[in-house]
């Protein structure tokens, strides 16, 4: 395709986005008008893409990082073949797979974006993939937008690429000057970004991004560009050829004043079909099986979950060559320093950056692979975003959260995860695990290997005795009940160090002739409802108890299995409703009155308690 | 102070440290050492503080962005006489003000840091305070680690900092070479971390940590340098001093092996007391009060509650010279672009970085401002650590997220706050409302600006009838009763959009003989705990109904107003299970289940439901 025919490959783009937008009456075709220069040329010059297979290994990737610009990747998609024109103009509606922002209900979509600041990063996992997992020849390109370049996230996925020398991933940044309320930061000062990002050891090419033979020139110095990621930052107009509306503030995010007129402006409708270039024949990289033997612990010994959580997922990378660990610089605690030993060619260290450490996982995943991410629960916080876009891709991640609450001890507050149940049982699909012993923290965590969707697993500083045979088995959606009898009168329900409290509470309200049923909630989401059922039915009391805030967790996913109208059982609430110190583990249970004597106290109370 | 004494002063501090670890039995004194000179020239030389008057509206700010390094701070402070030596032992002790990671429960932190990167883009926001709100000369020092450099908030901070010309502002970057688990990525490469932070329009100043010298110049140049802030980049040894520690893996955040050989080591124990240089003597500026004039809407009239959120923040602006607006460069979305109008001197454009955006508001909250932060409530997540650490540091903070839930319609899954009400009830201390009315929503914008802790306000995007007169009082914690009757059956509870499908609900279960009563829980926590018992008492069933993901949310807020043991309804509960596409906002809220439609079938069951 000679420069003339990207010319109108690139306005027939814009046609199709503003015909888009017009039939859903919203959508954001100026910010696509302004991008759809550099994807013609991308599209028709330089995608290697089999759209009817679009699992092929040997696939690029590309990801638009400013997913707004829906509209002109649906263009992209239809001058590909890949969609027809009736199907465009479902954009927006329910039921459609054109959403406002790309998701991977569409096959050729990779990742959910639309967040800004995400999608360079999950490229960064992509490329990493190709380079270090795959090894195969695939290029992934990520359209950018400027004001996206705010954000955070950004920088750190420019730091991961820079510094691995990623060659085959190429950023495309729009800068086309104006935000969703005016004018971006640098507004079209092009070397304030290229200092920058070429500061993180990136290659980085300025140009008219109008320009065809411009922007052809400068993907081709980013294809030959060896040993490092280049961005090619792009000089735009928002709604570019189209008066009414290029360059114009207030016209962000919605469709044009008239759709006939600027579809006349830009000479029409045109129906050009690109044949994009096949990928190369290549095969998908082995990833053998093998028998799964995990780490065997006999009851009573003392073992932290963290550590469990270590040895398991060493044991889990030796029997599937498809499992990638990734942590955030704090391995030694996570304990995912023991895969790192045993697999050093399967674990990506992400250093302190939680964000493209989850970016970085779901970027793996999108390529098949079996990532366990690792950082400390009250850490990831800082990736919630992430996790919230990755559900919505409908990613298969599992998580590990270590340091759980106030039994860390002395660290104090910012280092405990009390908010980490809340946050992930609030995502969509999600799973929560939270174990108390060893045998069960590594049943859980081969359990979460196939398990769709964001799994997350909630590990422990401290070592607590172990409760379990290592060949018990622990179901998702299970309980354990670890005390019963006839006479029950009350349920404690609890879950990882509150477990072993419950159990001394017991003890001790069985001394005061209180028999207590004592269940082991270890999978918080599902919960096992049937079992909470049935101690409703039997005891008529339940106290929860948490080592995690009042909100979010525990105790709301235990009253949640009594959300269907059925009668509810009296509840007594246990959990973290102090702003804690330094202090001692024990100190810390007492203090936040999740101990066994507050449960006991609770239990007791709750049984004198008129019916 | 010459330089031998202040060698001496670098020397007492490691000791200091290491005793302090030594006494707690944990704390990370290899990490202290390594910045002990960075820290005993700042304090004896150019630091500007009265420790008797930390409330001086001239005082310097030191923010300890690399928290972790508390022994130094506490070591620091005991030089300069604010604690004594019997104090400094208490270190990490259960009560004692000198936690393992600084909190403002010391009078002379500004705000809680532990969690790594949020330091540096809090103390922009001191800097911005000093600049643009207090016009003050006081400058902010940040103590920033190198490991965080590689989280994208410190880039935030940098690009923030770098454009505005803070040069009131010095980071300083103990470059020790060792993270958590071995080395950082560049280790020593000053230039690495040099180059990046000049390409954001910084000046730097490379130098070796320990020598007093070249500190004391570098801080010279950095308070000698106009219109750009500077970063002084220091090459240091981790546990510097001591041999068994000094440089080594393995010994970073564990008391020294042997403390009485590495106080010998260093030189022993020694008592220098540095006398502070006191702040100038300056005024608070003035903050004038006059009479707050809230917008006022007749009933029935049409409003969108982020409209209502903007006007009445606009208001509250011109009664209160100290209410600031924060937004991430959604101003015309959220619609704090009415504050921005009206006082722009007051209005802080953080552009599209939310985790900087809330840092700045942390930072111009410690100097005594009333912030309110605003962007969409689904990009609020990207925060999530920094609200988390912001009730650590119990600032006060007024939240306000937009585009609450599928009710946003045609955009998306990725710009609908459907996991906010979780995240922000799960904050500790924290304050969450969700009007559904725009005077409601101006009384809330008042009540929240002298509200301790993290108050949110959750806004929608589409106008809705308004319910109640412009007179109507609405109190945190409080609710409405819109529908009852001494014949209710079910109770239908519901906040902001579900508000008004439950009254068309109530009118279609009125048609079918089914009295509903009918609850406004505009405030989510503190939820209205009596009026709820009451319902549950007069109607035994309750129906909730949200616009958010089952999990956290407003029926988990209701359950909690059950959890002290009395007996509890029975209930239903409704909310957002699917993912959603794009569509109408109709379509949107019967998709999720959570349109009249929905409501009235729900109570139709549960009044069906056996006793």
């Amino acid at each position: 395709m000679d420069l003339d025919h990207l010319r109108e490959l690139g306005q027939q783009l814009r046609v199709d986005a503003v015909r888009a937008a017009d039939a859903a009456g919203s959508g954001h075709p100026t910010s696509s008008m302004s991008a759809a220069d550099l994807m013609a040329v991308l599209l028709a010059r330089h995608l290697h893409y089999d759209f009817d297979r679009p699992d092929h290994p040997g696939n690029d990737h590309l990801v638009f990082s400013k997913g707004h610009a829906s509209p002109l990747l649906y263009a992209l998609f239809k001058a590909a073949g890949a969609i027809g024109d009736d199907e465009l103009l479902t954009f927006r509606r329910h039921g459609s797979r054109l959403e406002g922002h790309p998701t991977p209900r569409l096959p050729w979509v990779d990742v959910a974006t639309g967040s800004l600041g995400q999608g360079l990063p999950v490229g960064v996992g992509l490329a990493l993939a190709g380079k270090r997992l795959d090894r195969l020849p695939y290029r992934t390109w990520v359209l950018c937008g400027d004001s996206e370049l705010a954000e955070g996230s950004m920088w750190e996925a420019f730091e991961y690429a820079g510094h691995e020398g990623l060659d085959n991933l190429t950023a495309i940044v729009d800068v086309n000057r104006l935000g969703q309320r005016g004018p971006t930061r640098h507004e079209w000062d092009l070397d304030a970004y290229a200092r920058r990002i070429r500061a993180f050891g990136w290659h980085t090419v300025e140009i008219d991004g109008h320009d065809p033979a411009a922007v052809e020139a400068a993907y081709a110095e980013a294809k030959a560009t060896p040993h490092r990621p280049t961005a090619v930052i792009a000089r735009t107009l928002k709604g570019q050829g189209v008066d009414a509306v290029e360059d114009r503030e207030g016209a962000h995010g919605k469709p044009l004043p008239d759709a006939a007129e600027a579809i006349a402006e830009l000479g029409g409708q045109r129906a050009l079909r690109v044949d994009v270039q096949p990928p190369p024949e290549v095969r998908e990289s082995e990833r053998p099986l093998a028998d799964l033997r995990l780490p065997r612990y006999e009851p009573g010994e003392e073992v932290a979950t963290r550590d469990a959580y270590g040895r398991a997922l060493a044991a889990l990378g030796t029997a599937r060559g498809d499992v990638v660990a990734l942590d955030g610089e704090v391995s030694d605690s996570t304990r995912a320093k023991f895969f790192a030993q045993e697999h050093p060619d399967r674990f990506i260290e992400c250093y302190i950056a939680e964000q493209q450490l989850v970016a970085a996982a779901v970027g793996v995943r999108a390529r098949g692979w079996v990532p366990y991410v690792s950082t400390f629960g009250a850490f990831l916080t800082r990736a919630h975003d992430f996790l919230r876009m990755a559900a919505v891709s409908g990613a298969g991640l599992r998580v590990a959260g270590s340091h759980a609450g106030v039994a860390i001890g002395p660290d104090g507050p910012s280092q405990m995860a009390l908010e980490d149940l809340a946050m992930l049982r609030a995502v969509h699909g999600s799973t929560v695990l939270y174990p108390c012993d060893p045998n069960q923290t590594g049943r859980l965590v081969s359990a979460m290997c196939d398990r769709p969707g964001i799994s997350y697993l909630r590990t422990s500083r401290d070592a607590y005795p172990g409760l379990y045979g290592p060949e018990e088995p622990f179901a998702i959606g299970g309980s354990k009940v670890l005390r019963s009898s006839g006479e029950d009168q009350v349920t404690l329900a609890a879950a990882g160090v509150t477990v072993h409290e419950a159990l001394a509470a017991a003890d001790r309200l069985a001394e005061e002739g209180i028999a207590a049923r004592v269940i082991d909630l270890y999978s918080v989401k599902p919960v096992d409802a049937e079992t909470l059922h049935e101690a409703a039915r039997d005891t008529g009391r339940i106290v929860t108890v948490e080592d995690h805030r009042p909100e979010g967790g525990l105790g709301d996913a235990v009253l949640e299995a009594f959300a269907d109208g059925r009668p509810v059982p009296r509840v007594a609430r246990l959990a973290v409703r102090t702003m804690p110190d330094s202090a001692t583990a024990d100190e810390q249970l007492a203090a936040a009155g999740i101990d066994r004597e507050a449960i006991t106290a609770a239990a007791r109370r709750l049984v004198a308690s008129p019916g």
